[in-house]
C-alpha cells in the first residue's frame, strides 16, 4: 500500500504523458524535449518532471546536452530517466513474484525447461485465440506494448527492421533464473505471434532489456 | 495502467480507513458501522463508501439490518463488501502472475510438491532471518498482516484461539493448482514462524479464504 501515492501521481494526464515518453526513450531526456513530446510549456514540463522524480518514478541528473565543455558551454541541463525501482499496488494484496520465484527455484533444479516452454507456448497460442498469426512488425509492436514489453525499433541504416523491448514483465525472476525464464518468455511470444507467420521472435539478450527480439521471419535464416 | 484511478482513490486517508475496515470484516458492513469505525460522520462515510464503490474497490447492496420484515421494518440499508475483482498497477509493468501460472503448470505435471515446499520453507526462514521463532499469536497476526494475509481471530466461546486469514496472496494460482500452491504457502509460513516455537500453522481450507490457519502449537496434537 506504500506505493499508492507514487502511483497516484500518474493520474494527471500531463504527468502520465511525460512519464511514458521518458520511459519509452530508454535514455536521458531533457526538459525541452519532454515538453515538446507532451505538448506543454517547458515550465510546466519541468514542474511535472520534478513531481515524478519526487514520487520516485523518474530519476534525475544533470548533463551538458550541447556536447560542449569549458567556458561558454552553458549550465548543465537537468535530465530524466525512468527509475529502476519497482512500484506496485495490488488490491487485494497479491505476491505472485514470491510464488514465481519459489516455483522457478524448484523447476530449475528439476530441469523443467522443456515442459515450461511447452506450457508457455500453449498460453501464447491461447492468448492469440482464433486470430491469424501476427501479420506485421507494427502489429507485433502493438501486441508487445499491450503486454508491457515497451517495444522500440532499432534504427540502423540499411539493416532489416528489428524490434527490441526495454521492459521484461518477468524481470526479477528472469534475473535470478535466466535460462529457464527467458526460454519461457520466448516460447510465450512465439505462441502469441504464431508459427509460420511473417513475424519471428528469437533470443538476443542484452543487459537491462528483454532477452527477445522480434523481426521479419525471412531474416531468421540470414 | 487502467487501475491507476481506482488505486488513487485510496490516497484519501478516510477512504483508506473505510476500505480497510470493510475488507477486514469479511462481511457486509452498513454505513453507521463504517462511520463509527473510521471516526467520521455517517454522511461523510456514505459519500466515501460510494466513491469506493464507483471506483470498483467495494461492492454495495441493500439489506434490512434490523432483522425485521414487513411494514414498520424500515427501509433497507445500504451495505458494502470488498470487491472481489483484482486491481493492480506495476511500474515498470510486471506480470509475475503469468510466470507463476506457467511454472505451476510445469511443476504440477512433474510432481514437484516436495522440492517446492522445501524452497518455500527456506524462503520463510530467510524472511525471519536471525529472529527467534514467532513468540505469540499476536506477533503472528502482525507478521501475517504485513504480508497481506488479512488475519482475523475466530471467536468461539471456550475454544482455543485460532487465527484465520481472509486473503491469499497467491489467490489465482492457488485456485488453479491448489495442492501444489497451498502446500507451498503452508511451508512458507512454517518457515516464517519457525519450528518448535509456540505458534504452529496447519492446513484447514475454507472457500474464499487462505487455506492455512495458525494456532498455539500445543493445540496441534489435540
Amino acid at each position: 500500500m506504500d506505493d499508492i501515492d507514487a502511483i497516484a501521481v500518474l493520474q494527471d494526464p500531463v504527468r502520465r504523458r511525460l512519464y511514458e515518453y521518458v520511459a519509452a526513450q530508454g535514455r536521458e531526456v531533457g526538459r525541452n524535449e519532454a515538453a515538446e513530446a507532451a505538448g506543454v510549456t517547458r515550465t510546466l514540463a519541468a514542474h511535472h518532471l520534478d513531481r515524478l522524480t519526487e514520487a520516485g518514478l523518474l530519476d534525475s541528473g544533470s548533463r551538458r546536452l550541447t556536447g560542449r565543455t569549458g567556458p561558454g558551454a552553458g549550465r548543465p541541463a537537468k535530465v530524466y530517466t525512468r527509475a529502476r525501482t519497482e512500484r506496485s499496488v495490488s488490491l487485494p494484496a497479491r505476491d505472485y513474484r514470491t510464488a514465481a520465484e519459489l516455483l522457478a527455484e524448484a523447476a530449475e533444479q528439476a530441469g523443467l525447461d522443456v515442459p515450461l516452454r511447452e506450457a508457455a507456448r500453449r498460453r501464447g497460442e491461447s492468448l492469440r485465440g482464433s486470430a491469424a498469426p501476427c501479420g506485421s512488425l507494427d502489429e507485433a509492436k502493438e501486441m508487445l506494448a499491450a503486454r508491457g514489453y515497451e517495444p522500440h525499433e532499432e534504427e540502423a541504416e540499411g539493416a532489416p527492421r528489428v524490434v527490441r523491448m526495454r521492459n521484461c514483465p518477468f524481470h526479477d525472476v528472469a534475473e535470478r533464473f535466466p535460462p529457464l525464464v527467458c526460454g519461457m518468455n520466448l516460447a510465450l511470444l512465439e505462441g502469441l505471434f504464431g508459427a509460420d507467420g511473417p513475424v519471428a521472435a528469437r533470443m538476443d539478450a542484452r543487459p537491462g532489456e528483454c532477452c527477445v527480439v522480434v523481426e521479419d521471419s525471412k531474416n531468421k535464416d540470414d
